[in-house]
C-alpha cells in the first residue's frame, strides 16, 4: 500500500480519530487518504494555530491524541505557538508535517524550509520518514511518543515530517503501537517524603499535573489531614478537575510578590506533578527561585502513584475526606445587577456555570475573580494556558468540544488574547460545536498595564505614554463572530450577560457572548 | 545608557523609523523607550504575522528595514510564516524578539523556548545579546545583515534576541552602522553571456530580483532587441514596477506543465537576479527542474549593475527601448458588466487601477487573470507572494502603505489566505492607512482543487469527495471588516464591483470589499 494509507490505518488502529487539519498541496494523498476512513473525523481548521490548539484541547479531555496535519515549515510556524502550549501541558499530539518530495527539496522550491529546526523547540520526537516502507512504523513510533511523554509528563508532541512522495509511494505497511508503560516513581523518594511530612512542621505539599483530578486532590487532603502539611497548586494545570465532592487546592497566584508570600516560611515543598515553581517573568531586583532560601525540596515525580503511595504511608487509615476539609465549603455566588463589572461577570459565570461544563480559561487579568467566583460551582474542568503562548482559548474550546460531544463547553476568553486565533469560531460554527466563548472586552492589552509597572519600565502614573501599546479598542467581536458564522451578542450589564450566557449555553451549537467590561481606569 | 535606550538609538541614527510590534512584558522597556523617541513609530499589530509581514511589505517599497518587535519563542512563531516571504524576497528587516532576563532563562519559566532555533529557518543572521555593552554594536550589526543581506539578494530578515535584562541596565551605548557595499559580480561570467548571447539562438534572459524595474527592465529589452534572445521573468518578483513607459516581461507561470512548456527548446538560459526556476511542489513522474536537459546556464548573479553591464556589451548603441518592443502595447480593459466572474473583476481592476498603486497580490488562483488585466494600466508596484507562505496579503499592504502614504494601496486577497492574517484589517483601521482590500471569495481552497487532480490523489471527477478539506463556505468578509473597524461592501455584480472599488480608491482610509466570485463549477 501506499505511504499515506499505512499512516492513516496505523492511526486508525491505535484509535487516533481526529485529524484537525490545515493541509497544502504535499499533503494531498493524505486528505485523499482521509476521505474515504470513516475511520477518521477530519476537521478543518482556517489557521494552524487553530489546529494545534485544537489538538491540545482534545488531548487534555479525550485522554488520547489527535492528529494534526500542517503544510510544510511556514504551516507549522503558524502552529508553533498552541504546540508549545501543548508541550508545556504534557498533551499527546501527533503532528503530521507534509513537506516536499524528497526528490525535489534538494532544489529548495520557495516553500522550502528546515522543518526539523523549527519543530524541535516544540516537539519530544521528531522524525522524517525517509522510505514509504518506514510511513506505518514512523507513525506508530509517533503515537507512541505522543503517549509515553504525555504519561511520564514530560512532553507529548510527536512531530512526524512526511514528504510527498513517502504518502504516494508503495511499500507501506500499517504498524503497530507498543503499549505504553505507566510512568515508575521512587519508592524510597516517597517514604522519605513521609518521614518529613511526619516529622516536621512548615510543610508544604505542592501538586500538579494528573494530580489535578480527584484521586489525586483526595490524596493530597487525606495527605494534608493527617500531616499538618499545607496544600498549593500549580498556577496553569493543564486540566484541573472541579468537584463539590472533592476538597479544592488553592492555586499559586501569578503576580509575583503574591507568589512568594504563598511559598514563604516553609522548611519542606514535596512536588508531586509539579516542577518547582519559577518567576513566570524577571523583575528587577525581584528573586526568580520561589522557593525559599532554606527550603528543602522532594520530588515525588509527575505519577499520581507516586502520591497515592504517600497518602498511603501517612494516612493508612485516612479514608476520603469530604468536600472541604481546608476550610468552609465555597457557595455559588448569586446573581449580580447593574453595570458589568469583572467581578459582577464573574459572579454571572458562577452563577450559571452548567454541571459538567469543560471550561477553557484564557481570560488573563479576569482569570482569577472567574476561578474563585466558580469554586462553589457542579462538577467541571478547567483548563488553563500552561505555557503562557496566547491565543489558546478558542482553538482548545474547540478541540475540547470534539473530545466531549454531550458536554458543554465555555470559553473565558479576553480580548487580546481572543485575536490571535479567531478562526477557531469558523470550526465551531461549520461542526456545530456546543461552545459557548465569553469576550472579556476592556479595550486593552491590560496585563501590559500592570507588567509596565512592575518592571519599572514606566511609571503607573505614566501609562498613557504607552497608551499605543496597549490600548486596542476598536474591535467589535459581535461582527466579527458573525464573519465566521457564530451568533453573537454584547452585554453591557450584569443582567444582560445573565440573560445572554443563559440562552447561550441552552442552545445547542457556538455562541459568543461580548462581556464589555471597565478597563480599570487605565486612561 | 540602558541596553533599551542604545537599540533605540542605534535603529533611530540609521534610518529604521518604524516598529511594527506586538510585545509582552519582557519587551516593555523597549516599549517604554518607543513611546519617547518621535523618531521611532510604533504600529501594534494584534498577531506577529502581522507584524512580520507588514515589515515585508514595507521593507520592499522603502528599501530600508522596518523593525519588528516579537514576544518570546511563541511570538516569532506566529511571525515564522512572513518571515519566510521575507526572506524569499530578500526584503531587510531588522527582527527583535525579546527573551526572558538571562538569569531567569536558566531555570525554564513556562514561556522558555529555544528562539535561536526557531529564527534561525527564516533568519539570514541571528543573535542574542549578553550583555548591555554589546545592545548597540549588535543592533548596529543586525541593521547591517539587513541591508546588505537584502543587497546581494541573499536574504535580509536579521534576528536579534534581547534578554529583558539587557534592556533595562546600563552600560550600553549606541553604535553606527557600517556602509554597505555595493553587491559584486563577476565580469568575466556577464562577458561569457554576451558571447553566448551574440552567437546562438535559442537563447533565454530570465530576470528576475532588483532587475523587476525600470532600469533592469530597459536593459532586458535592449538586450532582447539587440541579440534576439528571449524574456521570460520569475514566477513571483519581491517589486514588479509596471510602467506604460517600460517593456513589460511575461513570467513564469504557476502550473508546472505551463513552465515547462516555456522553458522547452532553449539551449542557452542566462539568469539575471533570478536562480534556475524548479517545480513549486512535485507532482507524480514529472520533472523538479524547469530547465530543458541539454540547456546551458549562465549566472550573472543578483546584482542589477551586471545585466546593465550585458546591455552595454550587446548593445553598446542600444539606446532607450520604448513601450513594448516585444509586441502591441497591452490597453486597459473597458469596464464590463453583468453577473461577477474572475475575468469581469480582473478587468475591473485593470479599468480603475489608479496611478502610483501599490499592488500586493496574493489572489491565488485569480492572479493570473489579474496581472493579465492590469498590464495596460498606469505605472504601479506589483508585489508577489514570494515565499508561497500564505497570509501575505494584508500585511504586506498594511506595511507598503505605511512607506508609501501618498500611494494607494490594492491589496488583491483570495479568501482563503485571507484567513491566516485578517487582524492586519484593525491596524489598517487604527492607522488610517489608505488600503483597498479586495477579497476574492469563492468560498473554498480553490487552488487545491487543482492539485489534488495533478498530484493524482483524488481523480478531478472524484472532487466532492474531498470537498471537507476545500469548501471553506460560511465567512462573511463584510462582517469580519466591520468588526475590526473597516468599512466593506460585498459586490455581486461587475457593476456594483466597478462602482464599490472606484469609490473605496477615491476615499481615504482603509475600506474592503467581497467580490462574490463563482468557485469554477467545483461542486
Amino acid at each position: 500500500m501506499r505511504g499515506a494509507e499505512a499512516v492513516l490505518d496505523t492511526l486508525a488502529n491505535a484509535g487516533v480519530e481526529v485529524c484537525f487539519s490545515n493541509p497544502g498541496t504535499s499533503e494531498m494523498h493524505l486528505v485523499a487518504e482521509m476521505t474515504t476512513r470513516p475511520a477518521m473525523r477530519n476537521l478543518l481548521c482556517l489557521f494552524e494555530g487553530v489546529a494545534t490548539g485544537a489538538a491540545d484541547g482534545y488531548g487534555r479531555m479525550a485522554e488520547k491524541p489527535a492528529s494534526v496535519l500542517l503544510h510544510l515549515g511556514p504551516g507549522l510556524g503558524n502552529g508553533l505557538a498552541n504546540l508549545h502550549n501543548a508541550r508545556r501541558a504534557a498533551t499527546p499530539v501527533v503532528n503530521l508535517v507534509g513537506d516536499h518530495a524528497t526528490y525535489l527539496k534538494a532544489l529548495d522550491p520557495p516553500l522550502n524550509s528546515d522543518i526539523e529546526t523549527i519543530a524541535a523547540p516544540v516537539s519530544a520526537w521528531v522524525r522524517r520518514t525517509t522510505r514509504a516502507a518506514d510511513a506505518g512504523r514512523d507513525t506508530a513510533e509517533a503515537i507512541f511518543a505522543a503517549r509515553s511523554g504525555a504519561d511520564a509528563g514530560t512532553g507529548g508532541v510527536a512531530t512526524l515530517i512526511l514528504p510527498s512522495d513517502i504518502c504516494w509511494s508503495d511499500g507501506a505497511n500499517p504498524a503497530e503501537v507498543p503499549v505504553v508503560r505507566p510512568t515508575e516513581f521512587d519508592p524510597g523518594e516517597v517514604e522519605r517524603a513521609a518521614k518529613v511530612l511526619r516529622g516536621s512542621a512548615d510543610c508544604l505539599l505542592f501538586v500538579g499535573g494528573a494530580n489535578m483530578r480527584p484521586a489525586g486532590l483526595r490524596a493530597a487532603a487525606r495527605i494534608a489531614r493527617a500531616t499538618g502539611a499545607r496544600l498549593l497548586a500549580e498556577k496553569s494545570p493543564a486540566r484541573h478537575l472541579r468537584d463539590p465532592g472533592v476538597p479544592d487546592i488553592p492555586r499559586l497566584p501569578y503576580p509575583l510578590d503574591d507568589a512568594l508570600a504563598r511559598l514563604h516560611g516553609y522548611r519542606h515543598i514535596v512536588f508531586a506533578g509539579a516542577r518547582p515553581p519559577v518567576a513566570f517573568f524577571a523583575y528587577p531586583g525581584k528573586p526568580t527561585s520561589l522557593l525559599p532560601a532554606s527550603c528543602e525540596v522532594h520530588q515525588l515525580g509527575m505519577a499520581p502513584a507516586a502520591l497515592e503511595y504517600l497518602a498511603e504511608l501517612v494516612a493508612p487509615a485516612g479514608g476520603i475526606p469530604g468536600p472541604a476539609p481546608l476550610g468552609s465549603a465555597p457557595t455559588r455566588p448569586g446573581l449580580p445587577s447593574g453595570e458589568l463589572t469583572v467581578a459582577k461577570a464573574a459572579a454571572v459565570v458562577g452563577a450559571l456555570l452548567p454541571e459538567y461544563a469543560v471550561v477553557v480559561d484564557e481570560a488573563m487579568t479576569c482569570s482569577e475573580s472567574l476561578l474563585a467566583a466558580t469554586a462553589g460551582g457542579p462538577q467541571h474542568d478547567w483548563l488553563c494556558l500552561t505555557g503562557g503562548s496566547i491565543g489558546m482559548g478558542m482553538p482548545a474550546a474547540t478541540g475540547a468540544a470534539v473530545a466531549c460531544p454531550d458536554r458543554p463547553v465555555l470559553t473565558l476568553q479576553a480580548d487580546g488574547s481572543a485575536m490571535y486565533t479567531p478562526q477557531a469560531l469558523w470550526t465551531q460554527a461549520r461542526e456545530g460545536l456546543h461552545v459557548v466563548t465569553v469576550i472579556f472586552n476592556n479595550s486593552s492589552y491590560a496585563i501590559l498595564a500592570s507588567e509596565l509597572a512592575r518592571v519599572r519600565a514606566v511609571p503607573a502614573a505614566d501609562l498613557r505614554r504607552a497608551r499605543g501599546f496597549i490600548d486596542i479598542s476598536g474591535l467589535d467581536f459581535v461582527a466579527l463572530a458573525a464573519g465566521m458564522g457564530v451568533p453573537a451578542t454584547s452585554a453591557q450589564t450584569a443582567d444582560e450577560f445573565a440573560d445572554q450566557l443563559r440562552r447561550a449555553l441552552a442552545e445547542p451549537g457556538p455562541h459568543l457572548i461580548e462581556a464589555v467590561v471597565p478597563a480599570a481606569g487605565l486612561w
